[in-house]
């Protein structure tokens, strides 16, 4: 097992990556004040894993809530079924929330735990790669709005972090790749060495060996807690975990949430990215070649939904959260390994980007 | 007109009471930081107070949203409402949202600009006398659930308040009535001299004497603003606001949002406690009497709705926030002018308490 941690202060709290992790009551407990937990899971992940769970909590007051499957269901109305469930239960202020599924479990269960009685205890098990080596870690919760994705939520930190690398033996190979799209973002915004390394890792990642597995676990999460750490409420240079997602967020909203997983449209949007990076003069063209080589390795898409049109993205890229006072702040690249925050980028590079990303 | 600040470091903010300050745009504009504000208000208030409110923002964008008027609308599904206003007209994250209202307004307002892209500005006009001297200091925001009130939540702070006092000259009796509890409350459990003061100048209150209203608002946001300072979230004696809160959120919940207003729930719920710290011996009847008789001099309930059982109270306290790990905690009174925490009541007094309530 690794452990680091994300340095937040009094909040700092742990990161456990390895085999095995769920059946280690010992690293769940000392991160459960009270006497009451209520475990949040979907109709996939329950049947799996949520026995072993539970059976961690023994002696505690112990519930479950298992809520549908789906980016779909990241509504405020699902939101309330946690809310139903803590109140059926009479849970107190004193209660742990804890998460056991992918990033939209993450999120919601998160951000419930955040509101519930104005904040309560929360702990993840990520048990997909993608909730593993991002969205389990910094704090950030939402839900969705049918007019943009994740624009209602808040910063809560979880008081631990268990990744069980055993729960990646289940996940679909399309979740697998979604997972690689978040992996190699850290290469691209900050880390040439993980670049590098993941170039030659790629086929042993798609194969799941362990050894490989957790080393792109930890090595995603040291980037970013270090980015966390520094910036825990995204006025900086924490801004640079978007790259791709602005561009991804359209995707999403463009095409109806779950049609298209997270990482798949940050893929996209990471390869929108790297192209206009190069329009700007950037990027060398041959490095936007590497980074999309890489991510086709990977399996994952290149271009964004033909039925997305340029205007349609133009719109939707408006009500973006990285968008201030109206200016439009994209995350690009400097450099591989190199991430920016441009804050006046030039519409009509942008408008060339998506419309050759239309023509090919 | 008068000015107070709440203390809270670099979230220190001004609480402005006096009359004519809806026409003073100066007082708005420097906690403004962006380009775009929201005016959150209600279907009563909007047609009174709402121009004056936007000609005070001249020159920024502003846009307003409308809610119905009432506790019973203090849910989710109106909350979504705000986000749908702020998305469609496409407000970033540096936009300011203002509650223009009573308390469910601002408690509304105040959890939309908590979750909206994980936080925006916020900025409090509260235009009834409970919202002037309680719910808009302080940062608690929430709405209910049909299992229990305020149970989802935030604290988020205004940048500012502006206590507008002409605002009350519309206020209907009973709503001055709801607030005076509130008032009432900050000389029960801290302030023996503010409690004379209230037991001579009653009546000039309830008369809408300018001179009276601004005094009691001051000394009443004085009280809160202190207990704020110094207690943010509600770890210590910040819970003593809560006398009479636990018996009254069981009253508002057991009879349904609206039927009876939030002050004279909380007026009921004085008379309980102070019942019940006649009971073990911490107040003497007579100050109870003095307590009961001042209430009613206000115009408030002193007992709890008949239909409300000894069990349904029991049942519907066992939810309230003050529970922690199943240990009832209630607010009451060691002598006039001092609230407590009282972390274990004996049941049986308790129920002795409610029983008596009911044969009144």
């Amino acid at each position: 097992m690794k452990t680091l941690h994300v340095e937040l202060g009094d909040r700092r709290y742990p990161i456990h990556i390895g085999p095995g992790l769920l059946e280690r009551p010992d690293l769940l407990r000392p991160h459960i004040p009270g006497q009451q937990a209520l475990v949040v899971s979907n109709a996939t992940v329950a049947p799996l894993y949520l026995d072993r769970a539970r059976a961690a909590l023994a002696g505690l007051r112990h519930e479950a809530v298992i809520l549908p499957d789906g980016e779909r269901y990241k509504t405020l109305e699902t939101l309330n079924d946690i809310f139903t469930a803590l109140l059926s239960h009479r849970f107190d202020r004193d209660c742990t929330l804890i998460a056991l599924g992918g990033g939209v479990i993450g999120d919601m269960a998160g951000f419930a735990a955040a509101c519930y009685q104005r904040g309560v205890h929360f702990i993840q098990i990520p048990t997909t790669l993608l909730a593993q080596v991002d969205s389990s870690v910094g704090g950030k919760t939402a839900v969705n709005h049918p007019l943009g994705k994740n624009m209602i939520g808040a910063f809560h930190q979880p008081r631990c972090v268990l990744a069980d690398t055993d729960t990646l033996a289940t996940l679909p190979d399309r979740e697998l790749g979604a997972g690689l799209a978040e992996v190699i973002k850290y290469g691209l915004i900050r880390d040439l060495p993980f670049l590098e390394w993941l170039e030659s890792h790629i086929e042993r990642l798609l194969a799941r060996e362990t050894a490989a597995l957790s080393e792109a676990i930890e090595r995603s999460c040291r980037n970013k807690a270090a980015i966390v750490a520094a910036d825990e409420r995204e006025t900086g240079e924490r801004a640079l975990l978007n790259l791709g997602h602005t561009f991804g967020h359209a995707i999403e909203t463009g095409v109806g949430y779950g049609e298209w997983l997270h990482g798949e449209a940050v893929a996209a949007g990471m390869c929108l990215a790297a192209d206009l990076s190069a329009r700007l003069g950037w990027l060398r063209w041959e490095q936007v070649e590497r980074v999309r080589a890489l991510l086709a390795r990977a399996g994952l898409p290149l271009e964004p939904p033909p039925a997305l049109t340029t205007d349609d993205f133009l719109r939707l890229m408006a009500v973006d959260k990285k968008v201030r006072d109206g200016r439009l702040r994209l995350i690009l690249l400097r450099d591989l390994g190199r991430g920016v925050i441009a804050g006046a980028v030039d519409p009509q590079r942008l408008r060339e980007t998506l419309e050759a990303a239309r023509r090919e």
